[in-house]
């Protein structure tokens, strides 16, 4: 077994302890005589699995009691759809910052569907370069809702600050940074990531909603997408996505035995001060994200040559740091350093960082 | 590791060649480096993975080139949304068989949704115990599809013929059936199915559709439930659901290497007989499924005393013949025997019945 440094954006790296235990009681699971994959969603076995799962998220993010912790399906991009549809019966209109992609996709699925929405923030003018300053007046005071994407997957930013924007529930796709830190729960109305980056396989989708927003669902609604029938179903209206969820429950106590999310920050500090401090004292690279919007889970970076950028994620991938080339619609590199990814991981990087601008002179290409 | 006969209804068994492979595998893939959880879904590896899964799959149940195979997420229950939102379209209606609970609860989401729907046959007044003969007339001619539940898990029945309804499109849940036997796809315009009970575990929903249906979709339905947007990019408009996708090709590479469709059949119905045949030859439970209604996959059956029932589950469990207890919403007992079930559990069973028949008279309890 020689494992790699998997620098992908997601699905990626999981931490090697979870794996090997998965390993070892994929086939039997303890005394049940089958393995979790097997188990009927109803039995004693399982919900003892998905009730811990909750237990220790609760823990974990330390959550608080009005809000319900929902383990679905569909990923992040169902719930482009399923924000609105559950949320936006509040007033009839809903607010947008877009800072990248996804969360232009999840203003445009809004715009598709016929919603008043609109866009309180961009930030396309400088190439999502930075996370905006999101003040009060900046969104309509009758919104149901402001979106927003804490990280920035394709673009390496994120938001270091919580905008205060009164009673107005943010709702925030935290796909790509969910228990990579500490974060104030109660300062959301409604937190949703798909689990394939930080938490799980992909497969699962976490939705935390504040319960009081669960009462403006659409009638006509597709019922699976609607968050109050599945949180009165404690997740389980049909068969929830065991196997992922039981794989999130290796990861929550994995996170909890280093010591939970502030020690997890530490170390995701840690990795990326030792990327981003290197990418700051040489010119051979270039970080695109501003300073104070730098992500600690994505880290993008480019030579100026595409070809020159094309050999970097080749050589890099031939010597086990893999999938570090940027998002097809960005290019250049980024290194995914998710919770799983050892400090290790982040040091071989820069080593062959160094080696690399050393060795191919970019006049040389 | 002591394995036991699990007869659960879904979530259910698994090939134990298939749980041993991929416990084998889990942690590193091949020469990858890497868990097949952690694998980018862009990945040459994964693309590897994902086509080869869907060119078994057309291999083992012979899709004809102008279907579409879409591996999604959310299970059967969204597809009861996404079915009239993909294809009520084409006239405006569409009529439904109810035979069963999720054949009803497919009616009901779409009458819900606000969709102009009948109900063109159901046999709840028998106790859903059998399956109507459906014929043209009592399909409105008009209907954009006719949506049937091909087998019915809950009650142990399944369609035995598919109907001949003209030019109209047959939409078929095959959740508890998919590939326990050959069917033929060109009868139906769209297929689908939960994976949990025949082919993965909980959380990937298979798709078959024929092209010229994928035409009709709704403008402001939820991208993420289009049929059309996930054809267009081979089920990863976003991330699939990559770990679940990867078991169902080796469950796909384990029933090629029986010797495909024709044998499962075999495997399938030679169990279901061994279990039929006891319970026709006695009469201390009773099968309430009519005789050619019969499931090969759910066998229900009772005492006709509840207590006893419970007895039954109870001590049957405590033998390793787990989850044989009914549905909550019909009592009893149910035992499925889907494909991964061996011949020896259903022998096992069988005489386990026999011995609690001879000990625990009826009187006693």
């Amino acid at each position: 077994m020689n494992r790699v440094f998997n620098f992908s954006a997601g699905p990626s790296m999981l931490p090697l302890p979870v794996l090997e235990k998965a390993a070892s009681e994929l086939v039997c699971y303890g005394t049940s005589g089958m393995s979790v994959m097997e188990m009927s969603h109803r039995s004693p076995e399982y919900e003892a699995i998905i009730k811990e799962a909750e237990t220790l998220l609760r823990k974990l993010m330390d959550i608080p009691e009005n809000y319900k912790v929902l383990f679905l399906q569909g990923g992040a991009s169902t719930q482009f759809s399923a924000v609105p549809m559950n949320l936006i019966g509040r007033t009839g209109k809903a607010d947008y910052v877009v800072t990248g992609q996804f969360s232009g996709k999840a203003f445009k699925e809004a715009q598709k569907m016929g919603y008043d929405v609109k866009c309180a923030a961009t930030t396309k003018d400088t190439g999502f370069d930075h996370i905006p300053v999101i003040t009060k007046d900046m969104v309509r005071p009758d919104a149901s809702y402001l979106h927003i994407c804490f990280n920035n997957t394709i673009y390496g930013t994120k938001y270091h600050y919580i905008p205060d924007i009164g009673d107005i529930p943010i709702v925030a796709d935290m796909s790509s940074c969910i228990i990579s830190e500490p974060v104030d729960v109660k300062r959301f109305g409604v937190i949703y990531a798909g689990a394939q980056k930080n938490m799980a396989p992909a497969g699962l989708t976490l939705v935390i909603v504040r319960d009081d927003l669960l009462e403006y669902a659409e009638k006509t609604m597709p019922t699976m997408l609607e968050w109050k029938t599945m949180a009165e179903n404690g997740s389980m209206y049909n068969t929830p996505p065991c196997y992922a969820i039981y794989m999130a429950k290796l990861v929550y106590e994995w996170i909890l035995g280093l010591g939970g999310l502030g020690v997890m920050k530490e170390m995701n500090e840690k990795k990326a001060a030792l990327l981003y401090d290197y990418l700051d004292s040489q010119s051979y690279y270039t970080a695109p994200a501003k300073k104070d919007s730098r992500s600690i889970m994505n880290v993008t970076f480019v030579t100026g040559d595409a070809d020159l950028d094309k050999k970097f994620a080749a050589e890099a991938s031939a010597k086990g740091l893999k999938n570090l080339k940027g998002h097809r619609s960005v290019g250049g590199m980024r290194a995914s350093i998710y919770n799983a990814m050892p400090y290790e991981g982040v040091e071989k990087l820069v080593e062959f960082m160094a080696d690399f601008e050393k060795t191919i002179p970019r006049h040389k290409i």
